[in-house]
C-alpha cells in the first residue's frame, strides 16, 4: 500500500532506507517563486543530528542534504523538489546480528508479518533514519509559512520524571541545550537522570511541545479533515509517539464546562480568547490563538540489558543489544515534531483559499 | 475543501446538518457479496440515540436509517451505498436566539471565520448529530470485521474523577448502563457525579477506549499510514477529543525502555508478547495484540451557566444557553469512537492485501 | 475499490442504480456563499430528460432534484451538499427477463466477473441514468464557472455520417432540436437518419464537443495532472465513449509541425494565438484560447434486432430486447459532457491558486 | 498544486527537470518480493534513447538508472523505491536563446502564465526528458504484470500518412527498427519520410498502440474509475497527445449497433466474445478480451522553420530553433505508452483484489 506521502496540495513523499544508498523526499505542490537553497534546508538537519553528549547516539551522522530537482536560479518553479541526503558512514556490520531476531519495541516482527521479507540494516525503513526526509521536507514548509507570519516551535517537554516550568521558560535553550528544553534548570536535571540511565544500560521516555503562532483564523475543516485530527495523524506517524494532546488535552477530561470553555473577548477589534484550553483549534478550525500540540514518547527500544525475544525460527532467545543508541528519542525528534506541524498547517493554509466564493472571485478578478 | 471523505478503499462521505432536512453517508467500496439490511445499522444509531436518563439530553431523536443504493436482494452489490437518517423532530425555534453569538467552545466563530457564513441551528454541521453518518458507516465496517473474525468494542472509560476498575469489567453493562461504563460501581458512581453537575448547570469532561481483537499481525503501514496514525486522526476528528492513546500512552513517556518494551514469546507455535505496553501495535503495523485507542473528551461546552462572549458585531455579551444539552458527552460519542476505529482497521486490511507479490500470485492465480 | 468520486478540491461522490429508491451525489468542497437552490440544477437535469421525439426513449422519467444538505438561506455554507433524485417510474418487470443474460455491448457479464452478482435491474449502476448525478453536480460547476467568467458549451458534432458544418453554426438549435445540433440542416437529416435505424430496430452512433471560453492561461498542471489528461478521463468515464479528442485530436497526427503548430502574437496587450490546433492546452496548462474537447459514443448496445449471447449458467443462447431505448445516446449525453468538463475545469481553477508564492502572501495579507 | 503522482495502491511520484541534476520516481506500493535489480529497468529505458538514425535525434543520452532505495538482497521490501537517472550530459547553452523566447507548440508560455517563472533549459520539467521516469516505473510494472500473465505492447501504428498494415503484423521489428514499426515495409516507407521531412526543416505527427494481454475480465471500476477512463488520463498525460481511443475509438461512432456489439460465445467453457470492437472493456471493466489503446501524437513542436511567435516582454518577434531535435516524437514514445499503460492496469488488478466479500474472507481465512 502506498503510504509515504503526507498532504494534500502540498504533498511530501519519502523514500530511503537506514543503510540504503540514500535517503530522500520528493515535495510536490511548493508554490513557485520561493527563494530556496540547501542552506535553508541543511539547519533543520542538524537539529536531528546526533551529537556527541550523553543524550545523544555518538554515531557521526553527516546529513548533507542536496537539492536535485524544482529551482531554478535559486527559486522554486512549482516543480516537485528532490531532496536527497547520502547514507555515507552507515555499517551494516553493525547490526548483522539482528537479522533474524525480533528486538522487542521495534517493528522487526510487524514488517516480517506484512512483507515477508525486511532489510534489518540498522531498521531498514523503520529507522529514526527516515525523519531525515521529513526534517527536510518541514525546513521548505516552515521557510514558506515564515513569508506568512506563522512560526512553528517545538521544544522538549519532560524527560521521565522532569517537566519544564513554564516559569523558565527560556527560548534560546532549546537549540543550545542537549536536551532542548526551553529550561535551563530542568535540563540539568534531566542530563543527569539520562546519564544513570544510559550507565544502567536502559532508556527513559519523555514528551515534547509545538506552539503555532500567528496562524489566522478559519484554517482547518469541519469534519474528517479537522486541523487537529490532521495534526493528531502528523504527529502519531512520528515513530515511537504514543499519545497526542491537542490544548490541555487529557486533562480536558477532568473539567467541567464551566471551567475548559474559552471566552471570547474582543481585543483591538479582533475577537480573541480569554484562555485557550481548547489549543487554538475549535470544531477543527484554527481560532486564531497559539496552537498546542503535545506528543508524548516512549523509551528507546534499544536497551543494553538482557531481554527475551524470539527469533525468525520460532524460537526463544536471550537478546543483548550491541551498538550506538540515545537513551531517549525526544531531543532529536523535537525538530521532527516541527516539521510534521509546519507541513500540515501550510497544507491546510493552501487549501483553505477556495473555501468561499468571494475568494475565488476576487482571485480570478471578475 | 473536501475533508468530507474517511478511508482509501472503504471510503466514506458523510453529509448533513443537526437541522437540515437529512444527514447521511456514502460508502464506496464495500466488497460485493455481503448480507445487508437496515436491521444490521439501526442498533448502532440506536446506541447513539439520547435517552430519557440523567446523563442524556431528553431530546426525541427516532433516528431510522433508509438504504438507498448499493444493495440488491439484501446483499451488497460493490455499488456506493446511500444511507440516509431524515432530521423529522429538529425545531429550529429552539435554537434562532444564537445566530448572532459565538458560544464558548462551539464552532461558531471558526465556520465564521472560514466560511463567512454559517448555518446556526443546532450548530449545523458542527452539531453531535454529524456522527449520525459515522456510526451507519462504521455499523457496516464492523458488520465486514466480524466477517474476517475482528471485533472493535468501546465503552467510557472514565467520568469526570471517576474511572473503571478493570478488576470490575462487565461487558454486558457497557450497553446497558447509561454511561457505557463496563463497571456497575464506577457507573453508579458516575450518575450521581453527573446529576451533580447537570443540577449546577454544568457539564463534565470524561475518556473511553476501544478494544480490537483478532486482528493479525500484519496491518497497517510503515510511515504516514501508520495504523495508529490514521486510528489518532480518525478517533481526534470526532467534536470534542482533545488527546488520543495508544496503548499506554502518556504513560509511555514516564518509563524506562525495560519496562516498556514487551517481550516476545511463543505461544502454541505463534508469536506472541508477554505484555501489551505498545497496544498492540509496533512500527505502524499490528502485531497481533489487541488494539487498544483512547480518547479524552472535553466537557459538553453548552452549559447553562452565563458566559462572557462575543457576537458578530464585535460587541461582548453575556451568554445563557436554554434547551436541552447532555452533560457529558462521553456515553453516546462511544459507538462514534467504535466506529471510526471499525472503519480505520477495515480500511487498513483492504488495502494490505497487495502488500506481498506471494498474495498477488495466489489472487490471480498464475 | 472506491472509484466513485471525481476531483480534488472540488470533490464529488455519487451513488444510486437506476431502479433503486434514488440516485445522487453529494458535492464536498463547494465554496460558501453561492447562491444555489433547486431551480439552479433543475433545468440541467431536464436536458438530460427523454423527451417525446423519434430521437430518444418515451420513457417517462421526472427527475425532480432536491437538496438535502449544505445550504442555508439559500446559500452555499461550503460543508457538502447532497443532491437526490427519486426514482418515481421505473418498472422492475420491465427489465426482469435480462436477469441472467448477458446483453452484447453492456456490463452485464463484466460486473458479475467483478463483484460476483449485480443488480440487473435497468443495468443498475451501469445504466444511463447514473448520469443524472453527474449533472446536478455539474450544475452547481457551472454556476460557479460562471460566477468566474467562465462558459462550457457542449453539443452534439455527429450523428452517424451526418457531421455540422461550422459554417451554419447556430446557438439556439443545441437546446430546441432533439438533436442538441447546433446546426438546423444537420439536424433535420440526422432525425430522418435516426427513424430509419430505429425503424430498422438498429441503433447509431455519434460524436460531442465542448468548447470552453473564457479560461485564464495558466490553469492545469504539467504532469498527470495535465487538464487535458484530467479532462481525457473525465469524458472517458461517460459510458459509452470510446475516443476522446483535445483541439484537432487524431488531425494532428497527419499533420507536419509547420502546419500544426500555433503562432503567438500580441493582442490588445496580451498574448494570444494566431489558430488554435492545440485546442487551448499546451503542456497540460490551458493557453487562454477556447478548450475544445470531442467525445465520440458507440450507438446504443440496446437494440432490438435479435442478438448471439451467453447466459449466467455458460450457455450460448439468443437474445431478443424489449423495452424502449435511445436510438442513439448523444443528445441526451451533451449536458454529461458539458458537466463532466465543468467539473474538471473549476477543480483546477481551485487547485491552481496555491501555485504561487506571491498568491499566498496577497491572500494571508503579509 | 501536488500533480506529479499517479496511482492509487501501486503510486509513482516522478521529479526532475531536462537540465537538473538528475531525474526519477519514487515507486509507492510495490508488493514486497519482488525480484529486481537496475538491469530489470535498463531496457526500457535504452527503448526511448536517442539513437544515431535520421528518426531521432542525435544527441547522447547515457540514461542508466540507479535504485536508491525499497530493494534488499535483490529483491523489493515494500517501502518505496527511489530510482534516479543522473543528468550528465546536458549542455545548458544549448538553449539559453531560448530564455525569453515563447516557442510555438511548447509549453512556456502557460508555464509562465501558472508559474510565474520557469527552467527554460531544454523545457525543463516540460520536456519529453521527464518520461525517463515513468519508463523507469514502468519497467517495474511490466514486470510484476509479467508474473501475474499479463503482457503489454506498444509499437508505432502511423507516421504521417504511413500507418501499418495488420497483415504484416511482425512484433520482431518493433525494438529493432528506428521507427518501432511492427511492419517492416512501413517502417522503410517511413524512414523515407522522415528524411523528407528532415530535410525541409519540418517534423511530422504519427500514432501508436498498445496491447494488454492475459488480463482477467473484472478489472476496472464502473463510473469514474473505469479500466479505459483511467487509460485515457495516462495517456492523454503523455506530452503532445492530443487523442485516445479504445478499441475502435471514433470509428464506433460511425457505426450502427448491430454492428458494434461484440457477440458472447463459450469457447473451451470460458465466456468470450466473437469481436473485439470494445477493445477489451465493457462498462468501465475488463472483459477478459486483449485491451486495446490508441494514441495520436502531434508533430514535434520543434522545427528548424521560422516561426512568428511573441517573447516574455510582450513582443512579436521571428524565432529560429536550433539544436537537435527529433522529427518525430512517436517512436521513442511507444515505451513511454506502455509503461502508461501497464502502471495503470497493474494498479487497477491491486485494487480489485477487495472487490468481493469472498475475497476478504479467503484472505483472511476465517
Amino acid at each position: 500500500m502506498a503510504g509515504n506521502s503526507f498532504g494534500n496540495l502540498f504533498k511530501i513523499t519519502t523514500w530511503g532506507e537506514s543503510h540504503g544508498k540514500a535517503l530522500g523526499v520528493v515535495i510536490d505542490g511548493c508554490p513557485a517563486g520561493l527563494e530556496l537553497t540547501e542552506a535553508d534546508i541543511q539547519p533543520y538537519l542538524d537539529r536531528r543530528k546526533p551529537g556527541t553528549s550523553a543524550v545523544t547516539t555518538q554515531r557521526k551522522e553527516d546529513d548533507l542534504v542536496e537539492i536535485l530537482s524544482g529551482t531554478f536560479e535559486g527559486k522554486t518553479t512549482g516543480t516537485p523538489i528532490l531532496l536527497m541526503v547520502r547514507n555515507t558512514t552507515q555499517r551494516s556490520g553493525d547490526y548483522g546480528n539482528l537479522a533474524h531476531t525480533y528486538r522487542p519495541g521495534h517493528a522487526d516482527f510487524t514488517y516480517d508479518a506484512k512483507y515477508g521479507l525486511r532489510d534489518y540494516r540498522g531498521g531498514g525503513r523503520s529507522s529514526g533514519r527516515e525523519t531525515v526526509s521529513r526534517v527536510a521536507a518541514g525546513a521548505v514548509a516552515c521557510k514558506i509559512l515564515s513569508r506568512l507570519g506563522v512560526q512553528a516551535q517545538a521544544y522538549t517537554r519532560s524527560i521521565g520524571p522532569i517537566t519544564i516550568d513554564y516559569d523558565r521558560f527560556s527560548q534560546e535553550t532549546i537549540r543550545t541545550t542537549p536536551t532542548a528544553m526551553p529550561d535551563p534548570r530542568a535540563n540539568d536535571e534531566a542530563c543527569a537522570y539520562l546519564q544513570e540511565a544510559r550507565a544502567a544500560g536502559d532508556s527513559v521516555g519523555g514528551s515534547m511541545e509545538c506552539v503555532v503562532t500567528g496562524l489566522p483564523a478559519g484554517i482547518g475543516d469541519p469534519i474528517f479533515e479537522k486541523l487537529d485530527a490532521n495534526l493528531a495523524r502528523a504527529v502519531m506517524s512520528i515513530g515511537a509517539v504514543k499519545a497526542v494532546e491537542i490544548g490541555d488535552g487529557t486533562s480536558s477530561a477532568l473539567r467541567k464546562g464551566s471551567e475548559n470553555n474559552d471566552s471570547f473577548r474582543i481585543k483591538d477589534g479582533r475577537v480573541v480568547k480569554s484562555t485557550n484550553h481548547a489549543g487554538g483549534i475549535l470544531g477543527g478550525i484554527s481560532d486564531g490563538s497559539p496552537l498546542f500540540v503535545r506528543a508524548y514518547v516512549k523509551p528507546t527500544p534499544s536497551i543494553f540489558l538482557p531481554q527475551q525475544t524470539v527469533n525468525q525460527s520460532g524460537q526463544e532467545v536471550e537478546l543483548q543489544i550491541k551498538g550506538r543508541h540515545d537513551p531517549i528519542i525526544v531531543p532529536r525528534a523535537v525538530v521532527v515534531l516541527e516539521s510534521m506541524v509546519a507541513l500540515t498547517v501550510l497544507d491546510a493554509m493552501m487549501q483553505n483559499m477556495s473555501a468561499k466564493m468571494d475568494s475565488l472571485i476576487d482571485f480570478y478578478g471578475q
